[in-house]
């Protein structure tokens, strides 16, 4: 069996390295990170890692894991050779899957039509656009697609596949591994718990980032949470 | 300023890209990976990294991080070049920090002598091997010293040291950034939490792969927290 995580320019480093580490260590699968040619990848800053494989050569995987970054919000826009290549592998797979916005190029290449899915908290309204259901849940499962929400929630999201695939046990080991106990030293993971200060200046730096304010930028299935709170 | 994250053969990716995410977005810092030579960098298994300057290039980091791995135990009981230069710079540094058993790399340039620290929960007995005080905390700070526990603990620590270096709300938006609301679907992340036998086979695993099982790889202090569980 065969894992293959899509690698491209601009990519969000923790995007795909939090779920490596579980991912690489499931028992009789085979670990590979693929771009659109071989060779290195950079995040777009200080971050360059190496893609042994392009998409041309890899075949078929049955564990695809697209993580995100901004430009993959562009990547997902514009379409191109990357959306082709999941629109193609997608039917093989076993496990279709992302991290934050890696869940806009599923969703480009049609794989998350009518579909519940999640990605970063900044981008619940434009996977309206794809035809996904925006679902405010930290890992998002329908059948055999998968879809994490911002950055960190791909470690959360790799130890659901972990536990789906090589049983509880495992992504037991694989925690316990990673000794992830969090604790976070703030309350401002998700725009319900931000402070609203915090929240705001955040949000305008993608806007500006991304040229347009985004329509909605929280999910929409937390706004009753939200008034609850 | 300068942040240097130093990069060796055999480093576990999610110990150096965990905190990396929030620290290369520290207004003012310039952020770069650093090796024994320029060049790639593998983990020893599908992730390889560019390291693109030498620690003979470098110059003084103002923030040094040094991330683990089970090569950084083996580091450190060898010594060699990278032990000398953490020696060598961290006289200079503002903040010397480590993620998991880089901790030993720390203790092995003798920065840890009396110092209260932590590193990941299997190696907190060879901690004390290198003059420090092993303490089964998520994050620890000791005057400019900062270590984090296993693998993950590196995000918590990194936004510790975003508070620490460019203010509250700043760490707060890094975390809102990586919407970093963790919900692991377990609770074993520690082995106070963890499954008797969970625990009993990765502590196995790694007895395997160091050749010698550890003295004691329950940390001192989580001992009497083990009873009052």
């Amino acid at each position: 069996m065969k894992t293959a995580m899509l690698l491209f320019p601009g990519f969000t480093a923790l995007d795909a390295i939090g779920p490596y580490h579980a991912l690489a260590s499931l028992p009789g699968w085979d670990f590979t990170f693929v771009a659109e040619r071989p060779g290195p990848v950079s995040n777009g800053g200080s971050f360059t890692m190496i893609a042994p494989v392009g998409i041309d050569e890899i075949g078929q995987p049955d564990l695809l894991v697209v993580p995100g970054g901004v430009s993959a919000i562009t990547i997902a826009r514009d379409g191109g050779a990357l959306v082709e290549w999941i629109r193609g592998v997608h039917p093989g797979t076993t496990w279709t899957t992302s991290v934050c916005t890696g869940a806009l190029m599923l969703g480009a290449a049609g794989v998350l039509q009518g579909l519940p899915a999640t990605t970063h908290w900044y981008s619940h309204a434009e996977l309206a656009d794809y035809g996904a259901i925006p679902t405010d849940e930290r890992v998002v499962r329908a059948g055999k697609v998968v879809t994490a929400a911002g950055v960190s929630a791909g470690i959360d999201m790799s130890l659901v596949l972990a536990a789906l695939i090589a049983g509880e046990p495992f992504a037991q080991a694989a925690q316990l591994d990673m000794e992830y106990d969090p604790a976070p030293p703030f309350s401002s993971g998700h725009p319900r718990s931000a402070p609203p200060e915090v929240y705001a200046w955040l949000k305008g730096m993608y806007d500006d980032m991304l040229g347009a304010p985004s329509p909605s930028p929280t999910p929409t299935a937390s706004a009753d949470e939200a008034e609850r709170e």
